[in-house]
């Protein structure tokens, strides 16, 4: 059986369970039209607020800055590029702001995901490992309804992948040695890294995660597994 | 309604969720008796372990130790005791230490739990704010069915309750104000020191965990709210 020894899952989340980009345009367009932008700039503005995850991100793990929650990150950027899309933030409430800023813990599930993970729980640990905080991770899954049993991640590890140390003190954290531990994601980086920490990996191809049309972005190693969602991950598991 | 504005209920374990005596003994007697001491001493033996808990902490507490996992601290104490009750821990393999030292992992909770959780979890986030480790509290999740959403407590907060910062840290992760968190315990020094960080407060009266007789431990401050058990609980919420 694939994934022998393995006795927890971990997830990558935007991307791999969630679709960050349909979640963000439906939130982006009607706060850009009421804030003197335009609807007709959602995706554009979808992709470019996405477009500053990890050059954020990087200020962390380069250590040119302490570990800061990816909420406070992504409301920075936030502000950042508002005005490319004609809003200025100085004339919207903080309210609004913070209210926008968690469109990040709205996003829906892929079809596949909740009836997956539940068959995954079964048998396994489940739990993100995402570089999302564990407060829009929490909200983000009493709102999609995602079981998992723990809420892990960037900030439990206080790191950001892929830096080793998101994967390893993971691991650790769940005590577990990182052979035990199989991270499930859609991006073959993420897999990599975790690969060289020892970590199992599998591949899940989300062929939508940039919008339509369809673009399967090719596995480009040997990972344990490759599947094309969590209900035929938790087939190809025996479960 | 009692706890109007709150949000999330966070929980102590040891006594508040689980039965920690009771497990403790059902794991110490065939352990004491397979390594050379007495089954018949497996309550005091509970105990004494136990009563290694606190003052193991207050190492960390009082910062002459760095944040140090309760597995870790458990497992230290573990080693001291065995002596006492006619176990020379020198010839115990460190599989066999390992795996007793792990009977935090597999305690019961109190039979209201299960359920009363279920209830609660449908209108607020459920968490343990336990002095217990995240493997500590998964695993014993796992085993007992606990429906948290997330696992919280010292170790993503990095301190051991009573200090003020397990219960302020909590909250930030949470994403919450201190008043939008209610602390659920069986433990008036506890409920103070999370009342004295603004947090809401919930007494739960367990009478039966310093096993029988049933010894009622009355409540020493007018807590918000004064509970039997889980049940009752999200009965006086509307649940």
């Amino acid at each position: 059986m694939a994934l022998d020894g393995v006795k927890a899952l971990v997830f990558d989340v935007f991307g791999t369970v969630v679709d960050w980009r349909a979640g963000v345009i439906r939130d982006a367009g009607p706060f850009l039209s009421s804030h003197g932008g335009m609807a007709e700039q959602a995706e554009q503005f979808a992709d470019a607020w996405r477009g500053r995850y990890n050059p954020a991100m990087e200020e962390v793990r380069s250590g040119r800055r302490p570990f800061t929650r990816l909420d406070v990150l992504h409301r920075e950027e936030l502000e950042r590029i508002l005005p490319d899309f004609g809003v200025d933030p100085g004339r919207v409430t903080k309210a609004d702001l913070d209210a926008f800023n968690k469109a990040w813990h709205r996003l829906d599930p892929w079809p596949d995901v909740v009836a997956g993970l539940a068959r995954l729980k079964r048998r396994f640990v489940i739990a993100p490992l995402s570089n999302g905080n564990i407060a829009l991770l929490l909200n983000m899954a009493k709102r999609a309804g995602l079981p998992w049993d723990a809420i892990l991640g960037a900030e439990p590890a206080q790191a950001y992948k892929p830096s080793p140390a998101a994967y390893l003190r993971t691991a650790d954290i769940l005590g577990l040695a990182p052979e035990e531990v199989c991270l499930v994601a859609a991006h073959n980086a993420d897999l990599a890294a975790a690969r060289n920490c020892g970590l199992r990996t599998a591949y899940v191809i989300r062929p939508l995660e940039n919008g339509p049309p369809a673009r399967i972005i090719p596995p480009n190693q040997d990972w344990d597994l490759v599947v094309e969602g969590f209900e035929d991950l938790a087939g190809r598991l025996g479960l």
